[in-house]
């Protein structure tokens, strides 16, 4: 593909493009910044790979707005364009060239279907996937194989059900979703109540409710809650091995990194990420577009707009302070006691 | 139901009850208290929700033994009855009104049974589920579709495994089990001899016993050991996501919360709480009764009935102190600096 | 199996080895020390387990170098042999006793076989499992129940893969890997790219290369990338739900324990441990022969064989002082307010 195509499908009217119509080069995959090679389209984003620019080996980058870096590309008969969003504009390129894998539509005559279930148009169900009776599946649904779908859920159009996955009674999943291999939606939450003999069972009659454009990483798991709803807003992203418990509110375009877990009933509000290994207790409430950083420990609430570290959590300005005075402590307690004993 | 039809089959006898046998509302579903609807019966249990006796649409109510919300309650014309343990008598009550699904019994034609298989009465086995040689099923064992039981396997009457689990080989597991969705009982622990050429893989030849009454979380791992038992007693409770490494022996009554991991032979009491994300190291031994809050690390002991908190593990009263004086870290330093220069 | 062929067969070179040709005893099983019965075989290690060749019922034990359990032993007619390394050659005595179970090779009816999947010799292809278009699987490939291979998978010879797990698109995995129940290869990397409407998917063009001789754990997942690869060197083995995000490059003969994290483009070398629940950042350096203990935050690098612990990550030294005086720091803080009033 010639790098003017690129550009022309890349809606360019957000770029700053080098003037030389003669550097046009044929391009003919994507590649990452440290793996460059003739004929290859790659981005510059950032100080640690700005340099790169003086000695890649692409014949095309996308750019940050810098005239420095711009000039420096010219200079070396690089083709660019610029883009206040480079990251961005990557990820369109990529798109040009690689296009997931889909199995073509239509239901594999060892797919499991049971009576009643309704289906929409161009759906894709893959062989000894489990759909049980009472599901809709909307228009464009794809199913791959070895998906347990239990009864009464509602999958929405488009929505795409990877490999092994289980999805429990009465889930309720919006449209454009992923659900990827392993994760398990609404099953029963924990909850027991004990008793003289152990437990007893609290029954789990709620469900979950997975708003448009969610996706739920590789096995993670949703459950679902004795009443009521685990839901999870439009637009947000969960990673591989999260845990989200029972009655959890989750608002939209929230992204959780893996390993996160969140324990029963907590509140979460819009554009909230929450970093890898994050745990968040029962009850707990968190602001809109909070941040925490890996491994923090919640155990109440965060405030909207605040970064938080640590565990338990403070902020983030005073986790790193505490980071840095952390080998002093030794010393401050060597002096203290001199001074205990001098008192 | 009529309210009176629900008190009579909660075992009444534990209860106290409004004295207005007028107040006797048709109840046709079970709400949580932020959530009431008329005609429903919630419950108010601690400080927190008891304000809203005075505002909630419910007609019926599940109170602790406090003469004061009672008598809000009756002037409000809400039915109530009172009980020593609300949660308890409303987890009760949500039974009245929800059975959760369950196939019924039978062997699915697409199930893959293996010769030999010996299988008591009413077994339920649903869709490619894949019995292996020499597995041995109780009475009203359920296998939803897509489960893998391995060879020589023992299930005891009344265990439900969920979709897409997989039971390793000579896995024993008692009565009244659950696993849930993609749970793995009795793989392989993690043990690995190093030698100069990398690792020697140590044989697993041992397996997993799950006592009577254990459940399993979703994606939780059991593994089994080198020789000898992975074992986990009467009635514990694993949550989702939970690794238990090989040789550990859990006592009854426990409960784990997500994301909790032990180590290979760590040694566990009964009626053990642990909280999210805790992790226990190799050979650590925790007694009776003993609680450690989330993300604890423990890394050797914990003593009968202790409560401990942080990593490394400590009292929880120590652990709260700390967490209180955290902030006054950098003024702490700033005057030992103050005063090293003088001294 | 008499004792005496079980030391020629253990490779005996390196073994000393009691000499009584008269205490040759039949050994029926092996043992864990803590688990012994007469005819059995056991081992010691460590100075924890020494003091039972005082009461051990086995009639065999393999011993460390060490005289005095040597003359122990053989005063109570204990047949031995001493090892530089008794927990290897215990681990090889197991091998004589126990082979893991393996299907027998030949592919079940109920397997689903795209066309066009190129076999080796000897395969072993369990029910229900799917292997979809242009996959390659070597000689002797070893395929459990209800696994799921996505399109143009190259796996090698002796591989095996347990039941329910995923090998998305692409993956390359070498000779004599093991892929354990339930976890996820080459599954999308976790990329979004904010924009105002909320995150646009940054597409995963990437793969997933395992070399010989990698062991992925139960429920454990690896990313492949948007571009590039993620890599697993030879001979490293991971535990139970360790995530691996895109563009991870690991080295040859690391371990992690359970529930590791690493989020995504982290550099690690050989030979590194982490052990359980130990979370790495984005581009992290992790030099050869490092080792992180439990739950370990590690947001930047580390340096060749160092030792690390804590969050954020500090020399394994400094965290065992900081451990040590934690219970100071209330009565630091009290002379420091007494100090500050003073001033």
């Amino acid at each position: 593909m010639k790098f003017s195509d690129i550009v022309s499908q890349l809606s360019p009217d957000n770029h700053s493009l080098n003037d030389n119509p003669d550097l046009n080069p044929e391009i003919i995959c994507i590649t990452r910044i440290q793996e460059t090679i003739a004929h290859s389209l790659s981005y510059i984003e950032g100080n640690k790979f700005a340099k790169m620019v003086a000695t890649t080996a692409a014949d095309a980058l996308i750019l940050p707005l810098d005239k420095s870096l711009q000039e420096q590309a010219t200079q070396r008969g690089i083709a660019w364009l610029s883009s206040k969003q480079p990251r961005l504009t990557f990820a369109r390129a990529i798109a040009l060239f690689y296009q997931p894998y889909k199995p073509s539509s239509g239901i594999h005559p060892r797919a499991v279907i049971s009576e009643g279930v309704i289906m929409g148009k161009n759906v894709a169900i893959g062989a000894n996937a489990v759909i049980s009776e009472g599901v809709k599946l909307g228009n464009d649904v794809v199913i791959h194989p070895n998906v347990v779908v239990y009864p009464q859920c509602v999958i929405g159009d488009r929505t795409e059900l990877h490999s092994n996955c289980s999805i429990h009674e009465r889930t309720h999943m919006g449209s454009d979703c992923v659900i990827h291999s392993g994760a398990v939606i609404g099953a029963e939450g924990f909850g027991f109540v004990p008793i003289p003999q152990g437990w007893y069972k609290m029954p789990q009659s709620g469900y979950v409710i997975l708003e448009d454009g969610v996706e739920i990483g590789c096995n993670s798991t949703i459950d679902r809650p004795a009443l009521g709803t685990t839901k999870i807003g439009k637009n947000t992203k969960l990673d591989n091995l999260v845990h989200v418990g029972h009655n959890c509110q989750i608002g939209e375009n929230c992204a959780f990194a893996g390993q996160v877990g969140l324990a029963g009933g907590v509140e979460i509000g819009n554009r909230v990420i929450l970093g890898g290994q994050v745990g968040v207790a029962n009850q707990a409430v968190i602001g809109d577009g909070a941040t925490a950083t890996a491994q923090t420990g919640i155990s109440s609430s965060v405030k909207a707009g605040d970064i938080v570290s640590g565990t338990p959590s403070m902020p983030h300005s005073l986790y790193l302070k505490l980071a840095a005075l952390y080998k002093h402590i030794p010393e401050m307690y060597k002096l203290h006691r001199t001074l205990k004993k001098n008192l």
